[in-house]
């Protein structure tokens, strides 16, 4: 790459998962708009197919109208082409087909067992975990052959667990993970801001959080808007919406059935242990002692929020391969519309073109005292030139420190043990997960069944 | 106190809960055969007959053959006279009635919660020490104002929580917490070095292990006898008697039907995590998530233990009275028995009369470097003269570490609601305890019962 | 205060030393130009007169061309007023007079110890210590009663002491220091890439940096610009001036025979320890072995940096009082002028309207882990919305951790033993102190001079 | 080696340095009365000769009058028998000649530097340790090659640097490093006890210490006989003898001239800091800033102690060597004189034998926790069967953490150096050195001086 004037050009952009159906719109037009960058996405997936696809979706984005930069798109038949000297790395795959996914979340019904999403924690979450970590240990080799230097952007699920396995095989690797959970709660307390005190059009930067915890599990110690200590707000919010449970402005869009949530996993929270939880309630619930909020159907539409059935993605899936289909063929034109994810504005700021500070996953240097030092956890980070430091978060408070360490503890169990292709390790914290509260033999016979159905991803354990 | 040649005279000690027809005659006991330390022991006990009682009993144990030191005793109808100037406390008191304790221990089986113990951990263990937790506090301002400078011995289940609270009240007391749940498990590897290696007398102190953890859920990292390892020992022998259990030398006693165990659960633990879970099985099925040992009276049975009712510890209690009775009118005799507990010596070596090393409860000063400063752990410590320091026993191992920082946490979480007389606190507490999966609003009314049930005992909180 | 758009009025802030005739004018010149705040500043100093001429001096400014925000400034002649409900407090003062200073500085001397500036640490700091710390006591006290949710802002030397002092009295305090000595370093790096690499027109913001250390002897272990890295260049150009020095842009003010530097000692340590001492050669030679760069006149001169006489601040007093005669009677005109601080842009960060990384000197949370935690620290941190967040800076590198640690721990006693009025426990720590290498009894004569010289302050201590 | 009833039999040792006429000769005295241990020393010498005759004396030890057990010498002309499969490693060497530490203790006088000593710290220290360091390197490869798991007993100084150089290329080594100097401490304790409060007999034993620091720079925070806080004890002792010096009960042997000390050095660290510094007033001096007690000769006279000259180890030397000649040739015979050394009693307790409570050097675990982990400080430790484990000590007091920290960082840093073969590296550690308080360019000749007069040990660093 290199700097010219005020822009930085020909950086070398290397997608793995390039051949995505959402993710991968997402960022080219979130690229498309920032000013004053350009060079190429490598796009590598192990569906070539899917990569060129984009590449040829990617390639017309500079020619739409709003569109302010221009980059170059070439899908990669080989990891090593995409990779060679790139100066950002953006990792944003799907471990599996959505058959092994379906396994993940569903299989664990017969046991009595209910997840809302299934890809982070939990049954769902550790079996994603143990299909993952081997494809992200050979991520971070060749990474760590290819383009040490270069920044790596992880999107995928599970969070923690991914950048955990990046950074033990390539210790100096320089990743992070993003997530918008985050975002999604700022939005919530803006609404709260603008509801209970009238304020107008806040913007949801504005809303200043410290953010700790672990990845879907992030909670807010502190959020201010302007001179607005916004805790007292909340409470007052939480405490109008916690029966009803806050329906926002009416999102009616027929999607929102299976991802709905009216919050009221997330003001529970607020009012019993006095702190934010800053995911979205699907997630935090699988966080939980099994019986708060996944206990059954019943009660998960009792606390207002969704089980997401894996039929409902593979079904979009289809939809999302028609709209690619008709891209390719001109009968629908891509839309530049810009996500709400701050992966570009980190790019930025990587590159010296601004100072940034939001949430990301890396490990523990320090920035929560009482978490283990190398685990990693989600908090506030400051991006600056080639620079990525933790802003220190504080600890966890006491209320619901139990929770969350038991979870990070969990986490580094499930991908040390996996990186010694350990089953019978990876079981051992698979039992502990707080969603998973069942006899021994039953869960031993559970694993058992999962790890059959997705057999095919997780050869080298046996 | 003096000291006259090697001998150590005019020893005060207070023993709070000095009524008692258990630990206090083992007590007398274990202090008769020390012969190089003497002085007077001050009995103060609510129930004031009931040390005029062990006043006269204890009394009566020097005569008896085979006692080696003379102690006087006094039963004190107030605390201050026991405490006045006291070179050592001890702690052992029944927080409440077994009345109480029946409703900790049984009520919660309405809900489907089973308790093998009911009084460290858990529903049981939890509301326990709300009664428990006000008195340690009076207990503790009484040592600050009467003798600041005594050695505090308690043995006063929840053990964790009532040094905590000594500690909270009076940070610079001299306090700490003794039980003989790890020298139960080294006879246990003692039975094990016997049977597998053809190993004869082996003594339980010459087991020497690495102890950490919180009590009554602690576990040994390192195991040595001599020069043999006993951790591949121990694995042979827990294979070998992880079905069918190890009933030991037949210990056939009618008692032991609701205190037996066959170790499966210990065995099970370690076959599992590879490090040796060192308390009775009844203990440690109370640390573990619900389902594992505890699910149901099948379960626990065919774990090879048992649940003690607390209708047994009632019967058991008209025997002790009849036993005390019989020994007040001269129809029975007190038997000198040592107990195997090692109070004796570590008063011993507090005055400089040893050195000893053992596990003990304490504040955790960095002793294991994973789990919070100042939390109450369990670890090895070094007693010499007026000196208390622990033995470094280093992290508690990544594989259960999950489980015990959890509760680690949850018990730090309960001391420190309960001293804030925050029943919310420790209901949030309360529900995140592993042996309690139900939903939290069952886990309300649970826990509204068990206080309601007890109500006499936590004025202070209302 | 309140929130108008997108601006900040009725702004409060406390300015303590507000009748300075240096940072005061440039503090008035700074806010001037910041167009989305107004307000008053309170000027409080213990000479009136000077706060009364200083108020009438503000309260012109606002009519000069380039002002674009409209201050008041009033005089206060007792400190409660001026912070009674202030949003903000700055404190910049001088403790005690010329004279004092001039006692720290040069008696020394007469030992053979010379000071470059004496205001920080070695003799002449840890005296300027003793009659500051009862100064901020009172203030952090008045701080806690009259505004204890402002924010305060410290210039005074001696920095860490002065900032550990309001933390020791008001735990709570919202409070930090800031120093530009970090800055001219940005600016030494950013000649050294202009020379060496041929870059132009680099503004120094843009030179992001890892600072860590204590105030004065803070380093850096990270310097980059865009993609450079700067270390390899620096190394370059530390190499080509190491003997010559570093003139720079011919600074031929007559001003500079008493501050100049010609980078010299930066150099040296850069050479030798492979970190970039970031702060004025006069400030850095003052936390090096004494012999090293201070051992007397020569070698001063021969390092290429100066010994600034306090006979020279004495005169430029009487040029500063002169020019501020002329102001009032308006002789002379105010000039905006920039002074490249950074503080009025911190108020605005925790106003809510920008974000800002930036150098500060508050208490260790872990963001040096290898130093105490509590001690005061200068690293980067993160401003935002009515917060300040310290950036994880890492741990000291292990090749100066000798030097910076041992001066930490000094600066911690001094304040320590000044806090609780104990002299000797003072001269322990200055009797270690770098720059004072003469016998133990000489160092008491030193010492017991100084405090002599300047006894009108220390009252308290005897 | 095998166990017999309560005897441990057929124990090998390796003896590196097995050739020395002090050490050894204890140790064969230590060893030969210890009643329930036998088997076989191997001592292994670059002076094989040496070896040989020690081999001869040794074997002869078991026939002397007072001799309990049997013990076979051999000595080895290659290392790796004398190591293979050994149970113990003593190692106990000279590194180079006393020519190499003529110049290390007497070149730094050209300087103006005087060294008591000269093996630890300061300039000498490090020279030797430069020497030491690779050997230490060569022996640390052996072990892990040879007897892994034998426990590894240094005596040989630099003790610190010498013990993290095994630490650091064997981690997993079972090495700690053993030193007198607290003992000595220990009977002035005893001293101090018996003349203040008439005590009569006490055991050094009895005097129970925390200790902690650096070898040869620890301290007492806090010491005790049975009921007895010695610390106030000891201040009134200290102010007695301040001025005068305690001489103790009259060691008017003419050896004493160059070993003599009357602890002024100790009482006056101690009425200063408050602690008890606990080595020779020889070793406490060198760690302190120069000027204190070793400016000139005449200073080091005033403050009661004594430079020790090398050619009086010369002279010392050639006694042995003829005292050595004499037992060979039954002119003179073996004496059984009890050293004092713990290195016996740390072996029976390693064996399972005893539990022992004392001071060892090994890497700080926690135990000390303001000094950095892994670097090797000097506490207590808990000697169990193959067990050792360090007793938590607490922080370095703040009153004399400076001058700790700053030795550790020092003694980290010119191993850390010395390992990568970095002699600029060791240079700025050696700079940074207390008792070193010259300008850099003298610093770096007498460095080099030093280096050149010994570098015949040095190659590797060339």
């Amino acid at each position: 790459m290199k700097y010219v004037g005020s822009n930085v050009e020909d950086i070398k952009i290397a997608y793995i998962g390039g051949g995505s159906r959402g993710w991968a719109w997402g960022f080219m037009s979130d690229i498309a708009v920032a000013e004053d960058i350009s060079g190429t996405v490598y796009l590598y997936d192990i569906d070539y197919d899917a990569a060129k696809a984009n590449e040829k979706i990617g390639n017309s984005v500079k020619y739409i109208s709003g569109a302010k930069s221009s980059w170059q798109y070439k899908a990669s038949d080989n990891i090593e082409e995409a990779l060679q000297a790139a100066d950002f790395v953006i990792i944003s795959i799907l471990p599996g087909t959505f058959d092994e996914m379906e396994s993940d979340v569903h299989l664990p019904e017969k046991y009595g067992i209910y997840q809302s999403v299934g890809d982070t924690a939990g049954a769902g979450g550790i079996v994603r975990a143990l299909r993952t970590i081997p494809m992200f240990e050979e991520i971070a080799e060749k990474i760590k052959k290819y383009c040490p230097d270069a920044w790596v952007i992880n999107y995928t699920n599970p969070m923690t667990m991914c950048v955990k396995t990046l950074y033990s095989v390539f210790p100096e690797i320089k990743a992070f993970g993003c997530c918008h959970e985050v975002f999604g709660t700022q939005k919530l307390l803006k609404s709260a801001l603008e509801e209970m005190c009238g304020f107008k059009n806040i913007k949801r930067e504005d809303i200043k959080v410290n953010v700790l915890g672990v990845n879907h599990f992030t909670w807010i110690t502190k959020a201010q808007y302007k001179d607005t200590d916004i805790f007292p707000v909340y409470r007052e919010f939480a405490d109008k919406y916690r029966e009803s449970g806050y329906k926002g402005e009416g999102d009616e869009n027929w999607l929102n059935r299976f991802f709905s949530s009216t919050q009221k996993v997330k003001f529970d929270l607020f009012l019993r242990y006095g702190y934010i939880a800053a995911a979205g309630d699907r997630h935090l619930a699988e966080f939980c002692p099994g019986d708060w909020y996944l206990k059954d159907k019943k009660t998960v539409e009792e606390w207002g929020f969704a089980l997401t059935p894996v039929s409902w993605r593979k079904e979009d899936l289809q939809r999302r391969l028609e709209k690619s289909r008709k891209m390719l063929i001109g009968e629908e034109k891509f839309e530049l519309k810009e996500t709400g994810e701050e992966g570009v504005e980190q790019i930025r700021a990587l590159l010296g073109l601004r100072d940034l500070v939001t949430n990301v996953n890396i490990p523990n240097y320090g920035q929560i005292p009482n978490l283990p030092t190398g685990a990693v956890v989600e908090t506030n980070a400051c991006f600056r030139a080639n620079s990525l430091m933790p802003v220190f978060a504080g600890n966890i408070p006491q209320e619901i420190y139990p929770m969350i360490n038991r979870v990070c503890a969990e986490q580094e169990n499930v991908v040390k043990a996996a990186l010694r292709r350990d089953i019978d390790g990876v079981f051992n914290a698979f039992v502990t997960d707080p969603n998973i509260n069942i006899p021994i033999d039953e869960a031993r016979s559970l694993f058992n069944e999962m790890l059959e159905n997705t057999r095919e991803y997780l050869k080298m354990y046996f």
